[in-house]
């Protein structure tokens, strides 16, 4: 008997219909001989709706308010989701994140994790109960509802997962699983069966739009397989887990891409100790996320400095450092908000010299340029103009041979 | 320095602008000395939305999760009034019926609340804070989310108010108090400016819909004054007080009529001890609440038992009472669903012998055919046919000087 949590978002509770099946596939998840855990978000574009309508009541929206405001979804999508339990037959009961022991901090609106405390959920189990727990919220140490921000349903399934030592953690989509490229871009990518929680990372840290790095980083250090399929099909996805020294790995398992970052030089910079250090002190200082780094120095003894934000956090970037422009005695700021990054991702890549020659000559032979370089021991990320990304996307995916066969 | 505790009901914080309302009341209300906690409910018809969903999704409706489900809506009403406020400059905080301290026991969808421990609220007050609590429910001895059935959310604010020792229980509503009849049946009706407990609980019994009997009991046995006031006018309404010995006591408060009952009669009864024992234990183990009775002895030694029970139990009951019918040996069980009930209140019933001869004098001089009647020191109620309702009300109303002058 396997313990399987299986995490359902949006657009799998999205409406009546969908909630039934559902239901439908817990109960055959059950009869396979599984203990079910359910998660839940709130319905399709609920969460949506209520920020609008906290739009239209008020323009000042206190982070405490905002998370008791955007909980109320997932207690709807439970609540329904165990109706539609008990019309088959299953018992099942629902628990908010403060009942299901998800205790944070009480950073609101992007709350962490600081314990689980699972004793209901266990109790639950226990007694032939399908425990369908809120996703997305907790309850901080001051006993307020908290959020866990971006991702945060598939958050609160990894660790309810970690927590109750489930065999597996299902998490339920509107795609079939992690796809070679993303499908839109390249039509011929295919979904991979299985990746290590590495490549994950990297695939999720550079544009994989299925999974959030942080619940990844959460399923690896907890050492919880990851499913991820599709709650329309019900087909197999792809799985995530531990690398397996007996695995054959790709060299390369998938081409990302990602446009929603914007690229800052400051030039002319006396190259001397404490420069950058104090430059990107500024920039945390203000909860800036600085993503790729490059720094040149030239023959005179000055250097460039270009590195990268998200896109919304360039204004607040631009001005931090045009304010320490002086104190670090740099000549000029310039801005590039139409830029993008194309990434390969593959364990294989650490024991194959020629990827990154690859990658650069095959870009090169299509006349794409590239503007930075950034490297991992199982990635190599380019920036390039943005209008190249996704013909550089499916020139990649062609070269390293992961397009599907056509028949 | 009063504490006032301010109740919203569905249609007080029904959209954006309604709630942004309230909150200038709330801050006007702060500005004028006074501290405030306020009780929010659902917005406008989110609860019934939410039971639509639940039929659409399922036949099932387990009552714990229908409780989760339901008070959702509170939540969101309740961070809604808080961001408001926020703009408004007043700090507040939004608590939960858990948050709040309302415990209840454990009867899913019509609990009751066993015991309140208001220290969040007190704290927040104690720092200049508003409390926003959810109303209509609660936390059940076994920590699972309760509701406090129909007329809940005034529950929850009477049951506050006692508990903090408020001065004064605001019920803010869309109609600008208590009537001394319905308006939409008699348009010459006044607003009533006070009001004893004992009378407005005669006339919540007997079809006043503007305040449940439940919480008017609630406030007197805590002597909570009430205030039942309109959100859209923002005038003083009625007060609902401890009786005065000052106070000069209308000898009829207000007219009130009730179409929602049926009668049964049971024809033919041996008129022997133990009879009507057995018959309204068993309507009672069934859950039916039997309103009035009347018993008439003829001269045969033979009994028709007659009773109103609310129409949608009058099935059930007609059933119950077929089924004992050989058993205490009553020939026959008739029904009838047409009928309605007048009934007039007045404190000063009590020392005015003439009361009651008025009434019916005034039924039978506009051809009105009484069919039952019941009294209490402070009320007298009479069934008709339900066609006649109107017209009794009406009539009654002007006998007992009731009409507003007309200008």
């Amino acid at each position: 008997m396997a313990l399987v949590v299986q995490k359902y978002g949006g657009t799998s509770v999205g409406d009546a219909d969908r909630i039934r099946a559902v239901a439908d596939h817990v109960s055959r998840t059950l009869d396979d001989g599984n203990e079910v855990v359910v998660v839940v978000s709130a319905m399709g574009k609920f969460t949506d709706d209520l920020m609008r309508l906290a739009d239209d009541v008020s323009p000042m929206r206190p982070p405490r308010e905002l998370d008791m405001l955007l909980t109320a979804g997932e207690r709807i999508s439970m609540a329904l989701v165990c109706m539609a339990l008990a019309a088959r037959g299953v018992e099942s009961a629902s628990f908010t994140g403060s009942q299901a022991g998800i205790i944070t901090d009480t950073d609101h609106t992007r709350a962490k994790i600081l314990e689980i405390r699972p004793d209901r959920i266990r109790e639950a189990l226990d007694s032939g109960l399908v425990p369908v727990v809120a996703g997305f919220q907790g309850v901080s140490t001051d006993k307020d509802v908290t959020t866990l921000g971006r991702g945060g349903s598939d958050v609160t399934a990894v660790a309810l997962a970690a927590a109750l030592k489930a065999d597996v953690c299902e998490i339920y989509t509107d795609v079939t699983g992690v796809f070679t490229a993303d499908p839109r871009v390249v039509p011929r990518a295919r979904r991979i069966a299985k990746v290590s929680f590495d490549e994950m990372m990297e695939i999720s840290a550079t544009g994989g739009r299925v999974l959030m790095l942080r619940s990844v980083e959460l399923a690896r250090r907890h050492g919880v397989p990851l499913h991820v399929r599709s709650s329309f099909t019900w087909e197999p996805g792809t799985w995530i887990v531990e690398e397996d020294p007996t695995m054959e790995e790709a060299v390369v398992s998938a081409i990302t891409d990602d446009t929603s970052e914007a690229k800052i030089t400051v030039g002319g910079v006396p190259d001397r100790p404490g420069v950058a250090a104090r430059l990107f002190r500024e920039l945390a200082n203000r909860g800036i996320n600085v993503d790729m780094i490059v720094q040149n120095t030239g023959a005179n003894g000055m250097t460039d400095i270009s590195f990268t934000v998200a896109k919304t956090d360039l204004d607040v970037s631009r001005d931090t450092c045009n304010q320490i422009k002086g104190d670090i005695g740099a000549a000029d700021v310039t801005t590039d908000d139409n830029i993008g990054r194309v990434s390969i991702v593959g364990a294989g890549m650490k024991t194959s010299p020629g990827v990154t020659a690859l990658m650069f000559e095959t870009l090169y032979k299509h006349g794409i340029n590239i503007e930075m370089i950034s490297t991992s021991s199982i990635r190599i990320s380019c920036v390039l103009r943005a209008d190249r990304v996704a013909d550089a996307v499916r020139y990649l995916h062609t070269a390293f041979g992961l397009d599907a066969i056509e028949f």
